[in-house]
């Protein structure tokens, strides 16, 4: 009997190769990286018998087909990492459909649908400044003028792109047809530390969190640290220094929010210098709205206040906003009972990091499978899911496609 | 009758244009700026009567000669300025005793010591990573090896002053008889704005601050700001806050004490990542060595109790310290009454900088005489001390010399 998990991670630990040289897995999309990467993947498709194609936005599919007439189902991930990520992020929610559905062919189940399993090209974000490439072209969501963005050589994605064999004009009509499409199901690691907590080797997740980020600038005057009596200053740092234990305090407080202040910038940033200013980003996510608008809100009345006290100029910027994706009742559900039939208990959790699915849900109905990884450690080499709990997905994802009548 | 303070103001706008192009004023020492500087100066000491040198550390010397087997009174700041910054501050402290010198000849005062008024190349040590070069060669405290750090064009400090016509091998010998010294007074802007607030023109420091620095190390974890729960973070941002809060607290609840954490970094510093680690400088100046010791244990413990209640990692490293350096109570005392005798009301007031009188402490006894700066304004173009605070200045100079019997 094939053990899965072993399966997929001796695959996972192949693709890990396919890398630039340096701690962990370095994949850009549309480099040398990603090429090898695809013949791995494409050998490991027809392996399970899948017919294969690159579509012009870089996305490997895989396609199992169905009766003739009947819908598609998607499921994968991204095949690209940051740089010196892990082994798993993306690249593991592309392994696993396509040994669920070599298991399935073994117990020659046969579905009653097609199945298409997707690697897309890009949704880290880190070569060019945009992300997302693949889903958003399905989902009939592609900006064109990405193509001009330039990576950190000058390089045009166009022309990335165009060296990759692909043919950046076709992408606009990749988009699919909703009434041809079923679902898509995403599987990834967790990148937190909530399955392992709770002991558990997957989860189903209830939604996608809403994000919204604040840049904030706090204006006062600097001067020389000896001879600046401290009744007379108006330091930017000691006001940037409230904010951050305000948010801190606000995430610690509020249930279903995370709150960072992840990037924080000194001017003039000198041991002798009271500091002049303080930029900041806040960043809140939730998978509610209406408690990360809340304390957006709150936020904003907060720096008013801590500027009215100090005679600081502070100014906050929305910068970004991105509104909360519940995945779809009846796929989850279907997925939650798909994980009981695999004899495990079942498990919900929001997911605080945007993924694929998020695009693709602007298509069809989205769920997303999460897999326990170690210490919730994620975009460092040391990321780790267990072959164990890999298995344990690779049996669930069976279950659910073979559940759909 | 000459107004003392108009020509003050006119020898500064002439030694203003000694600079490099750019806003405010950049001279920095062994330049073409600091010998135009010093042509300068060289003409007026001569019109005051002073025979003029210029000694291997680069200080030019004015001398007026007293009767023989007398001793020699030192008066002087230092020529050079920061980047961009002011036409006052070092400078006019070599140009008012120069004018109070001139006074007192055109008053047929013959004064019973020496006099020599000294213009140092570098006390600000913008051009090199050190300072004081002139004033320590006097104090017997040069050190060397400071002749090979390099500016940021590669040029070493001895390159700089044998271009500039000096021979540094002669800097060791330049360190003065003590018995030979009666004293040293540095005119000096205050940099701070207390005088201007009490409205005074000038004021008698009572010491120079001590200084001691702390570098703080604080480690948590990074991770992903969606992914990581709340209650499982370690968030070094987070008790760097608390920290920039304590420093400040200390210093505005502490009589006669400055605090500052003026540097701050913080790793990874991206929008979307907790901070895993931030670097902190804290400094603590007060003229009262034990006020600035116990600030400096009180925070070592606050840190450490940070360190306990959140299982953040922090080292304090204690990297700089500096013993405040008291004015000569003799000196000050003289220079008081002859702020009283210029009937100006008498006010004293610590120095927050250092200044080239720290490093002549170790030669002689030294006292300051601070002139008031327009809303505490240095190291800015807009630095800028009035006509008639200088002509004050000059009065008080002079009668100061003229008292001493």
């Amino acid at each position: 009997m094939t053990d899965w998990g072993k399966r997929a991670a001796a695959i996972l630990d192949e693709l890990s190769k396919c890398s630039q040289p340096g701690p962990g897995v370095t994949r850009l999309p549309f480099t040398l990286q990603h090429r090898m990467a695809l013949d791995v993947l494409t050998s490991c498709m027809k392996a399970a018998g899948l017919s294969v194609s690159l579509d012009d936005a870089g996305t490997l599919i895989g396609r199992l087909e169905g009766p003739p007439g009947t819908g598609t189902f998607l499921m994968g991930s991204h095949q690209d990492s940051v740089r010196q990520g892990g082994a798993f992020d993306g690249i593991m929610g592309v392994v696993l459909p396509i040994l669920a559905l070599e298991r399935l062919q073994q117990d020659s189940v046969e579905l009653p649908f097609a199945v298409e399993v997707l690697a897309f090209a890009d949704e880290e974000g880190v070569r060019f400044p945009t992300a997302l490439i693949g889903s958003r072209a399905l989902a009939g969501a592609h900006d064109a003028a990405v193509l001009d963005m330039t990576d950190a050589d000058g390089v045009t994605m166009r022309q990335a792109m165009e060296a990759f064999g692909l043919s950046p004009g076709g992408i606009a009509s990749l988009n699919r047809d909703p009434k041809e499409v079923i679902g898509f199901l995403e599987t990834h690691i967790e990148q937190g530390p909530i399955l392992e907590s709770n002991d558990r080797a997957v989860g189903v997740v209830t939604a996608i969190c809403g994000i919204e980020r604040h840049q904030i600038c706090i204006t006062g005057e600097t001067g020389h640290a000896g001879t600046l009596p401290m009744a007379a200053r108006r330091d930017a740092l000691v006001g940037a220094a409230a904010i951050v234990s305000e948010v801190n305090r606000m995430g610690m407080g509020t249930q279903d929010m995370r709150a960072t202040v992840g990037a924080l910038y000194v001017v003039p940033n000198m041991v002798n210098a009271v500091p002049g200013v303080v930029r900041l980003t806040a960043e809140l996510r939730s998978s509610q709205d209406a408690i990360r608008r809340e304390a957006g809100e709150s936020l904003h009345r907060f720096a008013q206040q801590i500027s009215a006290d100090t005679g600081l100029k502070i100014e906050c910027d929305k910068s970004y906003c991105q509104v909360a994706q519940p995945c779809a009742p009846e796929l989850s559900a279907d997925l939650e009972n798909a994980v009981i039939q695999s004899e495990m208990p079942s498990m919900s959790l929001a997911s605080g990091a945007t993924h694929d699915a998020s695009a693709m849900a602007k298509l069809c109905p989205v769920a997303m499978l999460f897999v326990r990884c170690r210490e919730g450690v994620s975009h460092r080499p040391e990321e780790f899911a267990s072959p164990k709990d890999m298995g344990a997905a690779v049996r669930v994802l069976a279950a659910f496609l073979a559940s759909r009548r």
